[in-house]
């Protein structure tokens, strides 16, 4: 099976990429380093930056003996797009080029519109090269759980069958999300189900939890083989961030209440939900949505998880409760359904206290490459960016 | 009340202009020509081309003493419309600045990419330079009854009141269209939807049916201050198309069993729903969604009713079942809700044999001008463009 990778060098992407290269799959890692560039406005920077994806998969294949082909080009530019897929007839897509911070795309006018334009542009030409080149490759798109944001009854599993006056239908559920980035991610869902349901592509939307974690089999090889660990506002999901603030001596800081819940997964579940999901394709003309976490939490209970796990090992952590800069329920009802990587064999890795631990150790050992100015929210989703 | 009009040269735009003008109030009419410069790439032409903005507006104020201010620039460019926004500090900003046609969206990747980044790339601009700079105007955003699709149930007025396992909750009814343009105006409803919840917007969301007719009491004044009227494959609705067929003595072309229903209305009921909704404005923070048509149709009705208009004054009309363009349900369920402007005292011009007559007669006096090769459909939504 040949994979393409569309935003390799990526948290997940990278990961992604060593992970099916492992298994076998002829992997071609493909990304335009927007991310990176997009960091530098905003002084973001990940704990230990990674070398460029050229360097990476030369140090892979002397580790493992494996190879992963990287281009680098924009997937907004159809003519790549098209010329790509042309040239290297995948089976499968694993589209994760998106701008993919909240905060980001919530900062003012220019943000939010490359964020628009970036994701939606880039689903775009990825559907419409694939109608004309390879039809038959399966899109795994990632997608998030926060399209359904928190509604007040359970979240099913993409779909939802509805009845108005006796008569019935089933639709997709109505997603309403909490920032505009992870309104583009809606956005790409409709595109997605239109296309399906008039040219019958093959689609995967994978209804993502955030991610935690640093290590996969893989990125353990070596240091240089790492994933780029984001802990700053704009990049950085809660877990990882709450463990480097453990690390630096900050309070952890949890915004509002702290009642906000979210489906969370381990890094090494998304590797396998991939694998799965690739291994095991949506049919032509199906739009398979699955969602992709392994267990809830609030993030107040997330925040006692890594106090007790930095008290395990002797670093003593407060919690504090800032205003939040977000627009967001902080109390709500969360009961969302994730079957479908079950019924395919997911094993979760739960969040432990030896998972934390390791990533408190991870952090310590780079501790002085921590950047406390941007891990505080820099943008409010009420006044945009803070000047 | 100052009322700007965004994609005032179309078929709508400038009647609008016109009638809100006549009502006294002052009216600002903008567009960058665009749908002029896309009609010519597939050699569609309205029936008799009118002039540009600035000429009609001069015949306009000779004829009625009314001002229509014209501006000519594109708002897909943020600087204009931040500009626009900030010195015309408009009360009411009626959106109609969209690629219209769902055969041009099918086309191609190029016409795809267009009608996207265009559309959602104006009503996201519109939506920044008002937080920018007049938070609290009136946005009534033009959108189509076909973000609704034909579900096998009722079409409410917008929202969904749904149940899972005994909770419930109220979302956008889950939307489902059946052309890439038409999906467009559902990423602009999921777009406006985010910014009216997180920044208080106060948006009126417009479901228009097809409209048809060519004549509001302001386009009767002169010739040259009519309406572009498409009747093309492109830009044609069913029964502005079917008029055309009937003088030019073609037979009416029914796409497919011709059971697809649709809500259809007046030109001169758009008007009245347009002036209604800025007379009686959505809240700050209210996505109010309306069903704008009155009655509803079959394509095969419609065409029964426009052989039977051309019978009566002599005109013998067959009608002509083809294969169908579209994917699409062609014998479906349709019953859809239209109250919010019935309750604002809409007064509806109800389909009359002596509207079809009307319409006969207006395209007979120009019979010379119809370009036949124009009409038959040229895009398919299974293979895009027909070479």
């Amino acid at each position: 099976m040949k994979i393409l990778v569309l935003g390799a060098d990526g948290y997940l992407g990278w990961p992604t990429c060593m992970h099916l290269a492992s298994l076998g799959y002829d992997v071609v890692a493909v990304d335009n380093y927007l991310k990176r560039d997009i960091a530098k406005e905003t002084s973001s920077a990940p704990l230990v930056e990674m070398p460029l994806l050229g360097k990476r998969s030369d140090l892979f294949h002397k580790a493992t003996g494996h190879r992963i082909q990287v281009l680098e080009g924009d997937l907004r530019d159809y003519g790549f797009m098209s010329a790509l897929l042309k040239h290297e007839d995948p089976d499968t897509i694993i589209h994760y080029a998106e701008q993919p911070s909240g905060p980001y795309s919530m900062m003012g006018h220019k943000e939010g519109a490359l964020t628009l334009h970036n994701n939606l542009g880039t689903t775009y030409n990825l559907v419409m090269a694939a109608l004309e080149h390879c039809p038959e490759v399966h899109i795994e798109k990632l997608g998030t759980m926060g399209e359904y944001g928190t509604p007040n009854t359970d979240i099913p599993e993409g779909w939802l069958d509805f009845e108005i006056n006796g008569r019935k239908d089933r639709r997709l559920f109505p997603r309403q999300a909490g920032s505009f980035y992870h309104t583009t991610k809606i956005l790409d869902t409709d595109l997605l189900w239109f296309w399906v349901r008039n040219r019958g592509i093959k689609v995967t939307d994978l209804m993502q939890g955030p991610v935690y974690g640093m290590h996969t089999e893989q990125t353990m090889l070596s240091d240089d083989l790492g994933t780029n660990f984001w802990y700053d506002d704009m990049f950085g999901t809660a877990l990882n961030r709450f463990v480097v603030q453990a690390i630096h001596g900050m309070p952890l800081t949890v915004y509002g209440k702290g009642g906000q819940t979210r489906g969370y997964l381990d890094i090494r579940d998304t590797m396998q939900c991939i694998t799965l999901a690739a291994e095991n394709p949506a049919l032509q003309g199906q739009l398979r949505i699955m969602n992709q976490f392994t267990e809830d939490f609030s993030a107040n209970k997330l925040a006692e998880i890594v106090r007790d796990a930095a008290d395990s090992i002797g670093i003593d952590v407060a919690i504090d409760h800032i205003e939040n800069p977000r627009i967001e329920e902080e109390d709500h009802y969360y009961n969302a359904t994730a079957d479908a990587f079950a019924e395919l064999g997911l094993k979760p890795h739960l969040l432990t206290q030896e998972t934390v631990v390791g990533m408190l150790e991870y952090v310590k050992r780079h501790k002085g490459n921590i950047d406390a100015s941007s891990i505080m929210p820099r943008v409010t989703w009420k006044d945009g960016k803070k000047d």
